[in-house]
């Protein structure tokens, strides 16, 4: 069973920053909430997603999985108002999802749980250096990198976290002392990563007020923020790349 | 003699509402208006268009005929401010007609109205269900059944009016009973249309208050609104796709 | 040496308006400020580009030639917020410019001036009529003259300046008098340019409140404008086309 209620702009919010991920996904559905793990298909980057009950209007759920297509969501959210309420519905038997949204009564068929890629196990990491800065410093440094490079370096030094791209001849560099940023637990921590993932990871964390990064040397970076005003979070894990010179 | 002047904007919009049809068009003129009767290259759709000289500043016209392409009147409206005014003059001699709009002078070529595909005779119709509704709720309802599917039924049962699409997995499905309808006249009503045509048809409602529909069993929708301030109206007749299965 | 701050948005403009010419320039450095002479490949249109000292915040400059690439200036301001203010700082000896906005730090290579066009010499004419208009009625006749056909005639006659275009069927004209003008010097003027040409070299006017054309018969146009808030100046000549017929 689950049947619950929540705010259109959240939820396209949370779909959103999911989708960047994968486009075919399991919910995992309880009493406490949805998660979902998932990795991409070329199982470079890593989603974790929470929400939890509390960020729905209702919510009444068994433990079940449901395999949705999220690009349809994305579709159907695309016409609710933000102040819409999504109402929805599990059809156990037929594997349908009622969906309602603005008089709007959508019945969407649901993928297979099993024909989808299985839940990855995460894996336990020891990242040294923590960095706490606001999503638009984020994204606005990824976005520059990209128009001189492919990967971008992402690195403490001392007590400044640095974000680097060299292109062919040209190079950008955004430095942020302890200062600029909300915290910073320093450590060893220099690795590159690819921008063509990094650019679809930060473009949810634009309204995020607090991104925490996790940073080691040569090792995957976690990319971490609430989502739902506190009711849910969302992870990335990015392996990083090496670097060829 | 046609000698006319008009809000840009409101010339915009009535143009608009008449391209969804057709791209050259017929304008029967005379000392009470404008008027057009067109139907669609693929004869599935037909436009009825009403332009009362109460619609204009200034307005003197005998009975002709004029042959328009629309493309052209729509470019040159596109550089036009929306409370400027648009002069129009017909060179009948030569098959000019003059536009001044803004301080640019227009001089262009009319059709022969005999190359144009010929006025068609607008059938008689016993359409037994109405439904008055606001335009944005028609709009949105056709959007969100393109996502779904290429066809749409709409219908009317007992004291509700409906719009359903079906796709290969999903399905959408909007219902406004009489309290959420301006009007309704029940009656015996279940057609389905192209999305196609309906997409284009609507996308001149959206900022339509009172549309109305008149609708049958298997029969052609009667799409019907006012324009210019209640000086106008247009009337959209689309054919009904006969369901494969 | 080279070392100055500017306006983020004043360096934007700046930059779009000589992009409109060339992608490649030589900016010649002087404790005065920064000029540029381009003509396109086509050799059809000219710029000439002045920006004094007192168009920045700071500015310290010996004479130098650097090479640059404005594409790339161009990307790089795109992340900048208007009210950023842009630092730049000469790398002499290994060809680097710096440049730092918004806490990213470019440094960017420079061209070798040498394998850029050399300066063009700016030929000497005289031009009998001038017209002093807004620039945005200069871009809206342009781009109403767009719609018909890919040359625009230019002229003035009596105490009219005129903006002419004729396309297979139809036709648009502009004219504007005395009083509608800031200020007109008549002369004989007529002569027929590229849209092409017209409608890039054009874009930049939008924002500007007096626009200068110099103009003679069957001569090139000059179109001349202040920019950062009259601490520089751009000036476009742009050869004439040949009338066909």
């Amino acid at each position: 069973m689950f049947k619950a209620a929540i705010n259109a702009e959240l939820l396209k919010d949370a779909v959103a920053a999911l989708a960047v991920i994968v486009d075919e996904v399991r919910f995992k559905i309880n009493p406490e909430g949805i998660s979902v793990k998932a990795v991409d298909p070329a199982n470079v980057a890593m989603g974790i997603f929470e929400l939890g009950s509390s960020a729905f209007d209702e919510y009444n759920a068994d433990e079940c999985e449901i395999g949705v297509d999220l690009n349809k969501i994305t579709d159907l959210l695309g016409i609710a108002d933000k102040n819409d309420t999504v109402r929805m519905e599990l059809e156990e038997e037929n594997h349908k999802l009622l969906i309602d949204v603005g008089g709007l009564s959508y019945t969407l068929s649901l993928l297979d749980p099993s024909t989808i890629r299985a839940e990855p196990r995460v894996p336990q990491l020891e990242l040294p250096a923590k960095v706490v800065l606001n999503g638009a410093d984020l994204r606005r440094a990824v976005k520059a990198a990209e128009k001189i490079s492919d990967h971008m370096l992402m690195g403490v030094s001392d007590d400044t976290f640095y974000m680097e791209a060299k292109g062919d001849t040209d190079q950008v560099r955004l430095e942020m002392g302890r200062d600029q940023l909300i915290d910073l637990k320093a450590g060893e921590a220099c690795s590159l990563f690819s921008l063509d993932y990094l650019t679809d990871i930060v473009k949810p964390t634009n309204k995020v007020n607090e991104v925490t990064l996790s940073l080691g040397k040569d090792f995957p970076i976690l990319i971490d923020f609430e989502i739902a005003n506190g009711s849910g979070r969302i992870s990335y894990l990015l392996a990083p790349r090496i670097e060829s010179d």
